[in-house]
């Protein structure tokens, strides 16, 4: 369990000097030395190279990102690779990280290291120094982790810029996140990368609050996606889970959030017959799906099924906050 | 009150998109265009300069760092002033930063928006451009916020350099925090860049959780500092305090948190006096004093009375998550 009712297994036993050096223990090779890890007022990152920082921060919450029937290694995993993800949607390469805590005084040692083998495994896979945080204790029984992820791309790739003619790609499958893919998912980092180093790829980002909420923001001003709704690739878990709840596939597809995968934009001049070749020549085990392309926007809707020319349902996706 | 009984005035009201938008607003100039702020996957930062970048993250927590009797708008200046101690701290000079909120759904968006006053204001002051960051929802009646500040520095000042023969200072008057200037301070950055400037300065940090637990971090391995106790510079409201708490001021400057003063070491080749001299010619309103002298260690304590030679008392600090 994420709390413990035993006080001798908890993080205010330990308190945060005792804590801290656990930490730097748990990352191991995870976590450099100082000044370009833990243990100074700041963390120096390495002298710059050309080409522009990146600077993106995500956290993961008890209750809301995982509960208690998650591995927390794997709840560990995913606070990195959601960083990651946002990474990977400017094209990116990862870098040094800081990572704060905040924690009830009845958070379980054990599962809080635990959570930092998946920290660190993440943190090993994808090349990121983790290099400082900060802890702050809260009430008991909550426990959210915030992380700030640094990386560098030569040529940063927008959301905002998918024009008239532009083609509309999505990676991998869509909807029923929460069934598994949440926990599982592998952020785009390659892919991203790849689209970067190309010269058509006019917008990327990557795909969290579901589709229908997600791709209006890929749109330059005054443009529509029309979508051929029977191409939206749909994930085996969004038609499991549409038999659970009532709602078609197709909804769970593009209402879903977590999908993280990446959803981008090709110039004209590149056909989508022809690029999807190149995908699967360099990336053989990953779908590509062209599902639209953009149009002048002649209504208010930014989302239109190119077949009928109708705004398509599902505009709202995932909104935080609100009840659903 | 920062959670509101009105479901009308909440956040959860709001939704989050609506509340980004808001929240641009509230920044104003402090909240640049994207991609150098918010609205994509990642903020990009300006073209990397020469020397040093530098990474810290820390948080402010509602029944923490402050409390419904709390002014929204000094909680929100003081987020950002603590992470700009820690750039002071390196010597550094502010960059962009991003900011992570936790929040019930009942929290209240008037008391929102004059926390983001005090962040505008701050941010605008210390020339911080906020440029982008992640709201996730948390159980109701919690309010948590998280800023991750990027810096420069041609030359950073580290802890753990203090050396045998140097002397040590700390700027302003310590303890007693609680009573105001834990909300009212001003971050030492002008200071930290003068020091980072000069050569003879050894070490640098802040004082966050107390002299007595900060200090054994300045000094390099095997190192004691020699203080003289009478030369401490006790803050009034560490008196004002004592007359409480029955403690000694003494015993306030040493170990209450929050000072959020300069503590670094300056090198034997310039004397104190000469160094006093020079500061008080650049920072007249600020006081300076010199409390000890780095000695070899003889026995276990870092910290002893220089004129007796005996450990002095109080080396445990501000220990979070630990019951005091």
């Amino acid at each position: 369990m994420i709390f413990s009712a035993q006080t001798g297994n908890t993080i205010a036993a330990l308190g945060e000097s005792q804590l801290i050096e656990h930490i730097r223990q748990w990352l191991g090779p995870a976590s450099p030395p100082a000044p370009f890890g833990i243990g100074d007022d700041c963390a120096l990152l390495p002298p710059a190279k050309t080409g522009h920082t990146l600077l993106t921060t995500d956290s993961l919450t008890h209750g809301r990102h995982f509960d208690d029937d998650t591995d927390p290694e794997k709840a560990g995993a995913k606070l990195i690779k959601r960083n990651l993800s946002d990474i990977a949607a400017m094209g990116g390469r990862p870098g040094p990280a800081v990572l704060a805590l905040l924690a009830g005084p009845d958070l379980s040692t054990t599962w809080l290291e635990a959570f930092f083998d998946g920290i660190r495994e993440a943190c090993l896979a994808f090349d990121i120094p983790l290099t400082g945080g900060d802890i702050t204790q809260t009430s008991p029984g909550q426990f959210s982790a915030v992380l700030t992820l640094t990386g560098h791309t030569d040529k940063p790739l927008l959301r905002g810029k998918a024009a008239i003619g532009h083609s509309i790609f999505v990676t991998g499958t869509l909807g029923g996140s929460i069934l598994g893919k949440h926990l599982n998912f592998t952020p785009r980092l390659e892919q991203g990368q790849w689209l970067a180093a190309r010269s058509d790829c006019s917008a990327l980002m990557d795909l969290t609050d579901g589709l229908a909420k997600d791709l209006p923001a890929l749109l330059a001003d005054a443009c529509t996606a029309a979508l051929q709704p029977d191409h939206i690739p749909i994930a085996e878990d969004a038609r499991t889970l549409a038999r659970k709840t009532g709602k078609s596939p197709l909804e769970h597809a593009f209402t879903d959030g977590e999908d993280y995968e990446l959803l981008f934009a090709i110039e004209k001049n590149t056909t989508p017959s022809g690029f999807i070749r190149h995908w699967q020549a360099r990336f053989p085990q990953l779908p590509i799906t062209c599902i639209g392309r953009v149009q002048p926007r002649q209504e208010e809707s930014t989302l239109i099924d190119a077949a009928t020319g109708k705004a398509l349902p599902w505009q709202a996706g995932y909104e935080h906050f609100k009840s659903q």
